[in-house]
């Protein structure tokens, strides 16, 4: 049976990237690194979903002037999101003369758009693309569970959608290579609690690491990162504990970028960060950066996304869910 | 400026074709083309969204079979649908041991699948693919306009969404070559109206067939069909008439799947046919095997997308559109 890792020729380059955050975020353990955020997490606009699609627009004009490339050497857009038919990608992208493929993938979004970008750039079909996704707390909320005012509680394995879009131009200039790509399965494990994404994704990831380890020629320690985006408390614990079963140990090196974006002490998050901003603006404003500058060799990048939907679980349905792998490297 | 239409050197084929569809596509003029069909449109489900998945489930299965190759021999699954998070894709993807890629076009989806699943194989970063999409009028009426039992009327210029499922093995094998893909900009030209998803995607279709022709050596009589999927009879004319004003002249060659699923006559439709499943399953059971046969040799492929969401028209959004390209060609 012929290897499912894609093996990237011509290792096209993470061009550069850009990042856009609510206040929460700013307030978090990165918040210095990132580049735009808003006070009130409203950017200017009247509702959540316009402020979500003002976010995505800031992040991809800040990602392709920051690489250098005029618009219109840009082939190729990649984006989605979480509202419902990836509207808030919709909106942003009509500002842009750039042809558009949407991509759905949940939380996983970020690492969807990275790998496939990446694939589309190595085989020579377009020459530079920029993918982008966003999350907003308060338009998932409403959309998910509840509308703000209701003031629902939360339970301890809830996580918190990030409010956020980073946007990364894909292309030949750049430290930052994309190696390989294993595109995930989509895993239903029969999990039903909308407050517990982490332990709905946590198989995907577990898939997804086995079937890369199992046909690849490096070991875990070689990666001095392996991180997931967003499994949060509950998903990542659920994760490192199957995986040491399956006789892989990533809990020297593994990180949740659930985990990296909040203070969980300081910030009433519960169990994390979520949403497919959360790992976005991990990835532009801490990873990337640190790959660039050498700080960071091989990182194995695993965005994982619950294909949740409230109508389906309405009807008694389950969560499946799926974990998209991407290897950066800048050595 | 570099020319935007992609052309896959090594000409991926269109494997297999397969198509599953309800009971007024049935008796509809190509009712005898398609494979599979359910009397109720319930497939023995007993949700319309349960049985949308299994149109889905059941065209993958028929599409694989009959491409001769094994469920482990396809590299990649691409799948969308109109539901909201694309669910209907996520829970039939669940049933296959193969990494999926979700994608959302709305209509478009056909043409989005087919084109980057056919970019993916040309470049050899995979051998073939399963493109998928499809969509059902009950779990759309509910979704975007109006729950069934309510029995809303409908205006002239409404659209009525297919209940249907198309699948495409993409690899090596077969006839039909894709020759060239173009992918659409979102283009958004202020319409409001839920119920006229054609005049809301014409400007797309004008986009991307202007793009074309300009960029193309071919001019549109060197197509045996010109086929957007699916404007609708509103949406048409107002394609022929804007493409006549650029010089475009597409009436002798053009087709619509909206106009081509139902009969205008004795089924009540109103403009026609939309969704993702109606031009997945008119290419599927008609085009694709024309193509195979002979009959036809060049046929260019618009599949157009209304990114319409509810939440955002309901807040005072326009609809914006986009429109996919690819050539298929039996030359």
């Amino acid at each position: 049976m012929k290897n499912p890792i894609i093996t990237l020729k011509n290792q096209p380059k993470i061009s550069a990237s850009y990042s856009v955050v609510g206040h929460l975020e700013k307030e978090g353990p990165l918040g210095n690194l990132f580049d735009e955020y808003s006070d009130n997490d409203k950017f200017g606009k009247d509702t959540w979903e316009k402020a979500e699609s003002e976010m995505q627009l800031r992040a991809v004009k800040g990602a392709i002037k920051r690489s250098g490339l005029n618009e219109y050497e840009i082939d190729l857009l990649l984006a989605g999101d979480l509202l419902n038919q990836c509207v808030s990608s919709s909106y942003a992208i009509t500002n842009f003369d750039i042809p558009y493929l949407g991509i759905y993938g949940a939380c996983s979004t970020c690492a969807e758009g990275l790998g496939l970008g990446a694939c589309l750039c190595d085989s020579k079909i377009i020459d530079s693309c920029c993918a982008v996704t966003s999350s907003h707390y308060c338009s998932s909320e409403r959309q998910f569970r509840f509308p703000l005012e209701y003031g629902g509680q939360r339970t301890p394995t809830a996580q918190w959608t990030a409010t956020g879009s980073g946007a990364f131009v894909i292309g030949n200039e750049g430290k930052t290579k994309v190696t390989e790509v294993l595109f995930g399965k989509a895993i239903d494990k029969g999990i039903t609690d909308i407050n517990n994404m982490g332990a709905a994704m946590a198989p995907s990831a577990i898939d997804t690491i086995v079937r890369y380890f199992t046909n690849s020629e490096h070991s875990p320690d070689y990666f001095d990162k392996i991180i997931t985006g967003d499994l949060g408390f509950e998903g990542s614990e659920i994760l490192k504990d199957l995986l040491l079963g399956n006789g892989i140990d990533i809990t020297k090196n593994h990180m949740d970028c659930g985990l990296m974006l909040f203070d969980k002490e300081k910030q009433d998050v519960h169990a994390g960060g979520s949403g497919c901003g959360c790992s976005a603006v991990v990835m532009a404003a801490d990873i990337i950066p640190k790959l660039e500058s050498g700080e960071l060799k091989n990182v194995l990048f695993l965005g994982t996304g619950a294909l949740m939907s409230p109508m389906t679980l309405f009807q008694g349905g389950s969560i499946p869910a799926i974990c998209h792998l991407v290897h950066l490297s800048s050595e």
